[in-house]
């Protein structure tokens, strides 16, 4: 029979990915997509890059307590009562993709995004960052963001390990996917095209997340984070800074990576610096590091797809890990 | 009558770019380029987009007594010998793009380099940054790198006022100009495209130039310099983070680029961080600021075109203002 | 006391360029740019690109009977309202860059575009092609569009000399600037990157405005035009495949394009096949042609920059010679 | 067990899409990959992007007779020499993906390519096109070349259906892994990128495979063929047009490729024009039509990704045909 899945908000460039992945997958029986600008149209032509049966569908019309599991792609906030509503309705497994359970307090939730329209869940989300913080036995997954992804799978082996950070700057660049699907005149081809900026910095919500995540496996003082775009469509890149007492060498971290990603499929330090091309089109996350003896400081290198392992290919994973399947199961291409 | 003006090593992207430059400047009365490759060769026969007449011609044809100013455009070490070589042949005025005078000093020179090929004439070469360092008044100009404008021209104000800077990141985004015209693997367009990466880190050479020349400004701990490649053309944009002791406002240090670049036709910093489009095509600097002040730290925000204020407009600018002309002569349109 | 000119539309692609050009030009005096929406911005705010002092104003705030020269870069239709007004409040000289007063017959406007607003001002109109239809005299100027130019021009020296054309195919390129700056799903840089499609064949608008003028030089089948769009910011590449009785050969049509355009700086035959780059961000077109004996077909290639030569350059050119200054005034840095 | 596959030119684009499509197919048992290059070296260590074991070896490492399948991605005349020593070896089945067993006549070769190496061979290859011309029977696949391809799904349930075609001419547009990873200045990112550009026209080798292929289909005149550079890494759109005695309709012409594409899992008419987008990274080959009344000619579009169904992709589907399994095996997230 299979698993009955639903997407919440599978007209997004994070749903799009969904869908792909999780029609291809070989556990999932029934598979309905809502969208509520193309209810009604066939998914593979809105997205003819889609070669998947069906039609988009009205949210409601997805009966919440018959699905074994639901995918959230919503915007903040509105994410959070789509979830108390799946959960409240019966869905067995909750992944929500959006940032409204990733910090898991709704004062500090409060600072960035707002009042928390379920802080009564709060408590419940795992944060979906496996090869960090284990396998959810829950009903609720939040689904981690991309920048954090990144950061956090760079810089956890290390804070776990090293005292004395006295500071952590990370420089990210960012494809174009990462800024949504809605046109804008910021993700004008014209715009982008030929160019590259920082944005949002210093204060980019995804700053509170590697954060507060971090601070669950060590101690870390504020981070700085900033964000660039550049003229690609998906993929990111970090360099991280790291400025401590005593500085590890290059062997030592490498070695880190290898012992705390042992077991793990998607998570690799390697000696050659991660390229964009090396991960993008996968569910990989790339690692490296080097150091910078002159200046005493720690130079980390992670790089990722921003709608795979930074969003959809990680949502797979985690369901795939909730339910007791192999973490790769229906992502054998993307390893 | 005008200047007689020759360039060595007018075939590649630097080269290119001082012989379009320079074909339109009004000044300019003889034109000259050496190409060891493509002597014989008419110029714009082998750079269709060169709607320049005549052909390159090899450098010994060229007679280095008759030049008022030379460009040269080659490797280092190289360079230096070609310079010796006018300025003992006459040459009225030589600007050297290549870093072979600019560091200043023949031993911090070899530990990069190698042994200096004319050491002699460090003493007179003038590094060409005028909006930091004055107009040359001697016949030798150390045209300065790409990078180092950049970095410089936002840094300078900031060391020449403030004390205590604990540590400087510069985190740099270049076009695939900047790696040169000579086709390899990692200039190929499959190997660029939809990807970037660091490299040359933490061990870039131009590191000791922008410590160098910093240091003539005011005081500096030891850089860390990221450089990374991405698939644009040309342009540079460097997000700088200085730690230091006590960071100053936004507003400040706006104000202090606006006095100490006030005059200057390219420079500017502005409220808006920089985008590389802001500058391509241009011989500008954009220059901007933030504070992180959760984490205490000063970032700087710089964007240059890389052949153009980043290496040949400033060549011409800087012939300009030795020659007593205006800065922006045959500029006017990259301004 | 220079020119006192106008630009309505100022803030679209067409409109940048113009301020661009106008804001450098040396008979230029007095330069107001109107945009409804971005009436009262600086325009070097809008558009840090532009480095030109000034704001935006509504367009109701130029005084039209103060101008000499009036650039309308409006959509059609609206375009036409707008030079009626101009015209009949004492401009000077109007360009229009819209279609509007191309194909001087309204009835044929009208099976393309609708009724047409001022069909009493399509007789004194002249198709601003100067090197295909001489200089323009009188007070208004119809800027040709970027495909027709960059075909005319290819075309009008073959079809001038050659009977018995059969067929003609024109298979175009165009960069995204072509589409405009408003913001939709098309031009989203993810829909736009790593892709290219045809579209609007095979009745684009401007199928008509080539048929039509080309027609004044002599006799042509109807022509099969079908643009595609190209992961570039401009420029357009058009490949033009002439079916005729008698093929002639390369070198003959080359002679035919050193004839034809013979004093004219910015359109030149040449043997190498133009790439776009050999154009973009110049005012040139450049031609080549093949032959394909085998089949029985003459291939001729000719590249623009849209929003120069194909737009924004052009209505300069025809301004300078509107008015009786050297084509080239101001677009030296172009040719 | 699995089959035991070889892979000859491995280190090429063609190369490293056939090890990662073979690496990850259900029937593989062994897989040795040969470069001459590269001997010695982890593929993975050469390929960041390829996530498989082992390392290149020697091509004489390779013992020819225990291959159950070889791919042979050479150049012409040297991939019919190692083809014709595999044969004689006792390989099983060989796909060669060299144009040299596509012709299938070595007077035709000659004229294009120079004498034929193993002309006894030519009889017995089949060109892999299974969609038109079914399933191979022996020893030796001539895979297709990429236009080509395109070209014959488009062009083949016309030319089976329709007389009197007057003219074919095919533009196609390509990216830039198509020119090969051998890094040269055509390759290089400056010279593609911000460009387009038509090459090899009107003489290039697909164009007597196209015509001969075709031949064997229906009448067709001679093939007017002309390719571009676009940049893009992967992908190519055709867009053909074709004059011919009566234009059929879309409706009919998207009937015929409904009716001779029925079951088949890779190739589909659609009635929205195909974007390279939409078979980027994939096994498609996506087809539409347009009329053009007033010129009476009929449009064909036709879109592939130039490295899977041009190529690898294509490739593996012959393999799978040739040896009995379903032709999506290992191909299934491509489809």
């Amino acid at each position: 029979m299979g698993l009955n899945v639903g997407v919440y908000g599978g007209s997004g460039y994070a749903g799009v990915e969904l869908v792909r992945l999780l029609w291809g997958h070989p556990e999932v029986g029934g598979l309905r997509v809502a969208s509520r600008g193309y209810a009604g149209r066939g998914i593979s032509s809105v997205y003819p890059e889609l070669a998947v049966e069906g039609s988009y569908v009205a949210p409601e019309e997805i009966e919440a307590s018959d699905l074994d599991v639901a995918f959230v792609a919503y915007g903040h906030r509105e994410s959070a009562e789509a979830v108390s509503a799946l959960i409240e309705a019966g869905t067995r497994l909750v992944v929500d993709l959006s940032a409204d359970f990733r910090l898991g307090d709704a004062g500090l939730y409060g600072e960035w995004y707002g009042e928390h329209p379920a802080p009564e869940l709060l408590g419940e989300a795992h944060y979906g960052l496996p090869e960090v913080f284990g396998v959810a036995g829950g009903r609720l997954i939040a689904n981690p963001g991309c920048y954090p992804t990144a950061a956090i799978l760079a810089l956890a082996p290390v804070v776990r390990r090293v005292g004395g950070i006295r500071s952590v700057t990370i420089n990210a660049l960012s494809g174009v996917s990462g800024a949504g699907a809605k046109p804008s005149v910021k993700t004008h081809f014209v715009s982008v095209n030929e160019s590259a900026n920082a944005y949002g910095a210093p204060l980019h919500r995804h700053t509170p997340e590697i954060e507060t995540l971090l601070g669950r496996v060590g101690e870390v003082p504020h981070v700085t984070f900033v964000p660039h775009l550049i003229p690609i469509t998906r993929g990111e890149l970090e360099t991280i800074v790291v400025d401590l007492e005593e500085v590890p060498g290059v062997e030592e971290v490498l070695g880190w990576y290898a012992d705390d990603y042992d077991g793990w499929a998607f998570v690799e330090g390697r000696e050659e610096y991660p390229h964009v091309s090396h991960v993008a089109n996968t569910n990989r996350c790339r690692l490296s590091a080097a150091v910078d003896r002159r200046a005493g400081k720690l130079l980390l290198f992670s790089a990722v797809d921003n709608l795979l392992k930074g969003a959809s290919g990680a949502a797979v994973q985690n369901m795939n890990l909730a339910l007791g399947y192999e973490e790769r199961l229906g992502l054998e291409h993307l390893t």
